[in-house]
C-alpha cells in the first residue's frame, strides 16, 4: 500500500498526517509555513521539517505522495513555487500543492458539496458544488478584503481605542488590554507600534478583543459582532453561486473560529438563521482531508 | 535683521521660504520628507538639501533660524531626533522643530485660536485655543486611525473593487481604473500588489477615486463622501474641546485638501453646516507661518 502523507499548512501551525491503507498512523504538529510570495523556499523547509518528523514516526525517511494544503497557496505562482521547493526536499516523489481551503473541504464534505469558511489572519469562504466547481468570496488580503478576520478585529480594536482617546468614542476596555498586549507603556508607544505591525501582529489582538468582548465591553462586543456578520455573510453571499440541492453544509476552520470560541458560536448562530444552510458544528480535519486528497491524486493523476 | 528660514516638510513636498526684516525673500519646493522613526537622517538630508538651495537664492550659506514643521514629528523622540540631524546640517545655529500642522496653524491663524483640518497619506485635526493650548483629534497612523485620509479612500476602492468581483458590491468604474493605476494587467496582480502596498503607495490611489467619483461612479462618489463626513468630524469634534469664542475659524491643508479638489469643497460644505465653526476657503500658506514661527522663537526663546 502507497504511504500517503498529508499535511494542512496555515499562518501560525502545520499538522502533518501519515497513512497507509486509509488508517492514519501519525499526526506531528509544527510551526506556521503560510507561503507568501518569493518565499516559498522558507514555507517548504518548515513544511518538509514537519513532515521528516511524521515519517520518523513509522521509521521511514520518505513517503509516496505528499499532498499539501497551504495557506497563501490560492494563486498559481505561489502554488508552483511551493511545489518545486517541496519537491527539492525528497520527502516523496509525487507532490501535490493546493490551498488550505480545499483540504478542508476534503476534510468536511468528502467529494460532496459544501462551503467551508475560514477566518484566521485573513478570511475567505470557499463553496464546491456537486459537479466539483469551486466558487469563492472574499480572500484577498488585508489591505483589499479579509472582512471579519483577525486582522480586521485588530485594526477595528486599534481605532476604537484611538477614537476613545478624542472622545469620539465610549471609553472601553479594549485600551488597557490592547497596552498590555503589545506591551506598550502608554498610548504614544502604542501609536508607533501600530504604525509598523505585520498582518499577523495585528491578527494577534483578535483574541483579546473578543476577551474583553466576552467580559461584557460593548465596543468589543460591537467589533466581535461586525466580525460574526462579515464571516456569516461570506458563506450567504456564496450560496446562491454553488450550485446543489439546498440545505448546502458550512463548515467552520481557522484558528479564530476554532472550537469553543465565542466567534464560533455567533457565526454558527447567524448561518442556522438561513434556510439555504446547514452549518456544521464539528471541527474540520483537514489533516484527513489532505490524505484524502492525496489518496484521489493516485486514483485520477 | 535676522535671516529667517521656514520649513513646511510634507509627505510628498517639502516648501522652503527665507525672509529678513518680514519680507520674503525666497521661496523653493524639493521631494518630501516626512519624519519616520529612526529615519530623522535622512529626513533631515533631504529638508536640508531643499534649505540650501533657498538660500542660494539669495546668495548664502546659512541663516540665523531654521525653523522646520514636519508631518510626523509630532512626538518627542521624533522631533528631537530630527532637531539633532538638522543642527548637524550647520544651516542655522539655531534649529526649532515643530509639526507640520503647528506652521499651517501659524499660517492661518498667526498667533490666534483656529482649528486646521489636514489630509495627505493621513489625517488629523489641530486646534488652538485662544489660551494658545492646542488640542487634537486623529492623526494616529494608517492602522490606528487616519479616518478620511488618502490612505483611508485606497483601502476603501481596493475593498470595494473586491467585493464588486464577489457579487457582494455593485460594478464599479474603480477596478479599471485601478487596475490602470497599479499597473495590474488582472486582478491576480492587483490583490499580490495591495498584499505588499505601502501606506504612501495605497494613498497614492485616492485622487483616482475621487476622479472616478467626479465620473459619476456611484461607489467612489460613496467612499468621497465618507471620506468629506470623516474630515469634518474631526473639526466637529474638536469644537467643544477648543475654548474660544465661536465661530472658530477652520482652514484646510494637505494634499487630498488642495485648491478646486471636490473633497476640499464638500469639506468645506459640511463644516458650513455647523454653526459654531467659520471655514476659511484660501489656501493655507505655511511657509509663512513657518516664518512667524521662526520670529516668534527669537522674541520667546
Amino acid at each position: 500500500m502507497p504511504i500517503l502523507i498529508g499535511a494542512d499548512v496555515g499562518g501560525s501551525k502545520t499538522a502533518v498526517g501519515v497513512s497507509e491503507g486509509g488508517d492514519v498512523l501519525v499526526r506531528v504538529e509544527g510551526p506556521g509555513a503560510a507561503v507568501r510570495p518569493g518565499r516559498s523556499l522558507a514555507s517548504a523547509g518548515v513544511i518538509a521539517e514537519v513532515v521528516r518528523r511524521a515519517l520518523a514516526g513509522i521509521g521511514r525517511l520518505s513517503g509516496d505522495v505528499l499532498l499539501v494544503g497551504a495557506a497563501g497557496a490560492g494563486r498559481d505562482p505561489e502554488r508552483s513555487e511551493l511545489a518545486r521547493a517541496l519537491r527539492g526536499e525528497n520527502v516523496a516523489p509525487r507532490v501535490v500543492v493546493t490551498t488550505d481551503i480545499e483540504v478542508a473541504l476534503a476534510g468536511a464534505f468528502e467529494t460532496g458539496p459544501g462551503i467551508v469558511v475560514s477566518a484566521g489572519t485573513g478570511s475567505i469562504a470557499v463553496g464546491r458544488d456537486a459537479t466539483g466547481a469551486h466558487r469563492r468570496i472574499g480572500g484577498y488580503g488585508w489591505q483589499m478584503g479579509d472582512e471579519g478576520s483577525g486582522y480586521a478585529i485588530g485594526r477595528a480594536a486599534l481605532g476604537a481605542v484611538s477614537r476613545a482617546l478624542d472622545g469620539r468614542s465610549p471609553r472601553t476596555a479594549l485600551r488597557d488590554r490592547i497596552l498590555w498586549a503589545t506591551r506598550s507603556p502608554d498610548f504614544d508607544s502604542l501609536v508607533r507600534w501600530a504604525a509598523s505591525a505585520s498582518p499577523s501582529e495585528l491578527a494577534g489582538l483578535a483574541p483579546h478583543v473578543l476577551d474583553v468582548a466576552a467580559e461584557g465591553d460593548p465596543l468589543a462586543q460591537g467589533i466581535g459582532d461586525y466580525a460574526a456578520r462579515e464571516l456569516s455573510q461570506l458563506a450567504i453571499c456564496l450560496l446562491p453561486l454553488v450550485e446543489a440541492d439546498p440545505p448546502i453544509g458550512v463548515a467552520l476552520t481557522g484558528g479564530l473560529l476554532a472550537d469553543d470560541r465565542p466567534l464560533r458560536r455567533s457565526v454558527l448562530a447567524r448561518l442556522r438563521e438561513e434556510s439555504g444552510l446547514r452549518p456544521i458544528d464539528a471541527p474540520v480535519d483537514a489533516v484527513v482531508g489532505a490524505l484524502r486528497l492525496a489518496a484521489a491524486s493516485i486514483r485520477d493523476p
